[in-house]
C-alpha cells in the first residue's frame, strides 16, 4: 500500500535529479518515506536518495516497492503549477500507479522491477570536503561549455575551483572561503570529471540550495545535498578521469 | 464595399480558430458583419462563424466576398499589439486587400473564391448538452496527448468527462454539476473523436471562454461559443470514429 | 598593452553589431579607444566603429591591435547580467585576451591579425540625410520578410519610406515629418537593398535608439548612429542593388 500527497515543485526536483542517470526508477518505499539506489547504464555515476514522509504534504505506506517510468511523470508535473498539489496512490490489484492533479486522473503502469538490480553505493572516505553554492557551479558549467567535455575540481587551503581546459582557451571558476560555508582541506587535492554528467546533475538541483563536494586526487566526487527543507537527502558520485601524464 | 477596423486581439481569435481547418477561407459580408462556413479537407470537421458588426472598432460594407489566405493575416498581426487597432479595406479595382497597422500598410492579392464550393452545416439535434469552461478542456488536452490519439467525451447526469485509453496509460478529466454553467441530459451519451481536431480547436478558443457542448452517443459532437463580447458566433461540428465492438 | 573595464550591455550591443557582417575582428587601440573597420566577405556592406574609452568603467592602453572571435565573446556575454561589468586584460606573453566576470576567468587565444586586410570606408556625399527611430525600422523590417528580399527606402520633402513589393503582396512603411527628428532633402531619392543585410543590421542596434540615413539615388545607404552615451560612433555603409529598366 502506498498513498502520498507531494507538492509539484518538490516531486519535479526529484524527478529531474534523478533522470540525469536514468529513465526508470525502482523506489523502496516504507512507513517513513521512499528511497532509491541507482546507477547510470555506462556505470560513471551512482545517486542515492531518501526522501523522508516529512516531504509530502501526506503520505501512508507499508514496506513495498514500485518501478516507474521517468518520463511520465514528468508528463503529469507538466498538468499543475508550482504548488498545486499532486496525489499519488498505488493501485496493487492492477499494478497500476494512479496521480490525481485537480480534476485529472492519470492512470499508469508501473514498471517491472524484477530485472533492476540493486546498486551498491561506496562508502568513500575522501580527504576534502567543501560546502558549494549551486549558482555559482551553474554559472562555472555554463562558461565551460564550449571549451572541453572535462572539468577538474580542486580545493586546497585558499578555496575550491572549477577549471576547464581547451585546445586554445581556458576557464577557471574560483571560490575563496567568503563564498563557501565549509571548506575542510588537509592538503590540495585535484581530479577531472566528465562534464557533461557533472552538468546534467548540477543544473538539476534548485539553484537556490548549497552542495557538499568531497573530492580527493584521482578519486570519484562525491556530491551531497537537502532537498525539500531537509527532508530530502541526495548522494551522489562520479566516477574521475585518470589523467595520463 | 467593405472598411472595418478591428482589434488585433479579436482578429487573432478569428484567425487561429478558422485556420485549424483551413489555410485559405472565403467571407461572405455585408451590412451587418461577416460569416464563413468551411469544412476541411478530409472532411472531417465544419465550422460556422458569423462576426456582427459589434465586434468591430468601425464598420462598413456592402454585399461582397473576400476569399483570404489566412497565413498573410497572420503576418500582420505579428506587427500589431494586443489592443491595437487594424484597419482593413478592400480595393476592388485591383482585387487587394489593405491592412493598416499604425505607419504601416500591407497589401495582399485576395483569393480567388470561384473554386470554393459552398458548406453546409447541418442541423443536429443532439440530446446532451453541456457548458464547459475552455480552461478545463485544455488540461485535459494536454495531459492526453502522450496517451492515445483519441478522446471520449461522455455526459450522463453526473457531469462530463474526456477520457484517452491508451495501451498502459489513461488519463479522465471529470467535471462533476459545480464547474459546468449546464448540464442538460436525458441519459448519459458517449461518442469518440480524434484528439488533434479536438485539441487544434479548443487550444485555438480564448481560454477564458465558456463553450457549449452538444453531444450524442456516435453522433458528431457540436462544439458552440460566443467571441468578441457575444459579436462573434462560432458553430463547431466534429465527426465521430464509431468503435467497432 | 591594453585594459579595461566594461557593462555587459555595452559590450554586447557593439559585438552583436559587428557580428552582423564578419565572425572575426581587429581592434585597433589606442589611449582614446578602440575602433575597428570591417567588410562583410561578399563586400556589400562595411562598418566603421569608434569606441571611446568613455564608453568603458576604466580604460588603459598603449597602442596596440587585437584579434578576436566575436563567437568567443558571446559565450563570455551569456556569463553575465545586463548590466555587470566584465573586465578585459590582453596577455601580451602569451597571446591571449582574459574576460572575469565575477569569479568567472576565461582565457582565449587572440586571433591572427596577419592576414585581415585593411579596409578602407568610402567618404559619401549623399544628398538626402533623415533620422529615424530604430523602433520604427524594426517593425518595417518585420512586416517586409514574408514580401521579398529586398527593400527600397524612399526619402522626399514629405518623409521616409521603406517599401517591400512582392509577386502578389507589398509593404510599406511611411514615416512622415513628425516622426523624424531631421528630414533634410534637395530632391526624392530612392535606392533598393539586400533586405537581409538591412534587417541584421537594424535588429542588432538598441530599439531606443535614433540612426540618420544617408540615401541617394542608386547610392549606397550610409546608417551612422552613437551608442553608450555618445560614446560610441557608428558608420555602416550598404550597397545598392541596381534596378534593370
Amino acid at each position: 500500500m502506498f498513498k502520498a500527497e507531494i507538492r509539484s515543485d518538490t516531486l519535479k526536483s526529484v524527478v529531474n535529479i534523478i533522470s540525469t542517470l536514468i529513465d526508470e526508477v525502482k523506489f523502496t518505499i516504507d512507513q517513513d518515506g521512499m528511497g532509491l539506489k541507482a546507477v547510470d547504464p555506462a556505470h560513471v555515476a551512482m545517486i542515492e536518495m531518501q526522501i523522508g514522509s516529512g516531504a509530502f504534504e501526506s503520505f501512508s505506506a507499508d514496506s513495498t516497492e514500485i518501478g516507474v517510468d521517468l518520463d511520465k511523470i514528468k508528463d503529469v508535473l507538466k498538468l499543475a503549477g508550482a504548488s498545486d498539489v499532486i496525489s499519488i496512490e498505488q493501485d496493487e490489484d492492477r499494478g497500476k500507479l494512479i496521480f490525481k492533479v485537480g480534476n485529472i486522473t492519470r492512470r499508469m503502469n508501473l514498471v517491472d522491477t524484477s530485472s533492476m538490480g540493486e546498486t551498491k553505493v561506496p562508502q568513500l572516505d575522501l580527504s576534502a570536503s567543501v560546502s558549494v553554492p549551486v549558482s555559482e557551479l551553474q554559472r562555472g558549467i555554463k562558461a565551460s561549455e564550449s571549451i572541453s567535455d572535462h572539468i577538474a575540481l580542486t580545493a586546497n587551503e585558499a578555496g575550491f575551483s572549477l577549471s576547464c581546459e581547451g585546445d586554445t582557451d581556458s576557464v577557471d571558476l574560483v571560490l575563496d572561503k567568503s563564498v563557501l560555508s565549509k571548506l575542510d582541506v588537509k592538503s590540495e587535492v585535484r581530479s577531472i570529471f566528465p562534464l557533461d554528467y557533472f552538468s546534467n546533475l548540477i543544473k538539476a538541483v534548485p539553484s537556490d540550495l548549497t552542495v557538499t563536494i568531497g573530492l580527493d586526487t584521482d578519486f570519484p566526487v562525491k556530491i551531497n545535498f537537502d532537498m525539500a527543507d531537509g527532508n530530502g537527502k541526495v548522494r551522489y558520485l562520479l566516477a574521475p578521469r585518470i589523467e595520463n601524464d
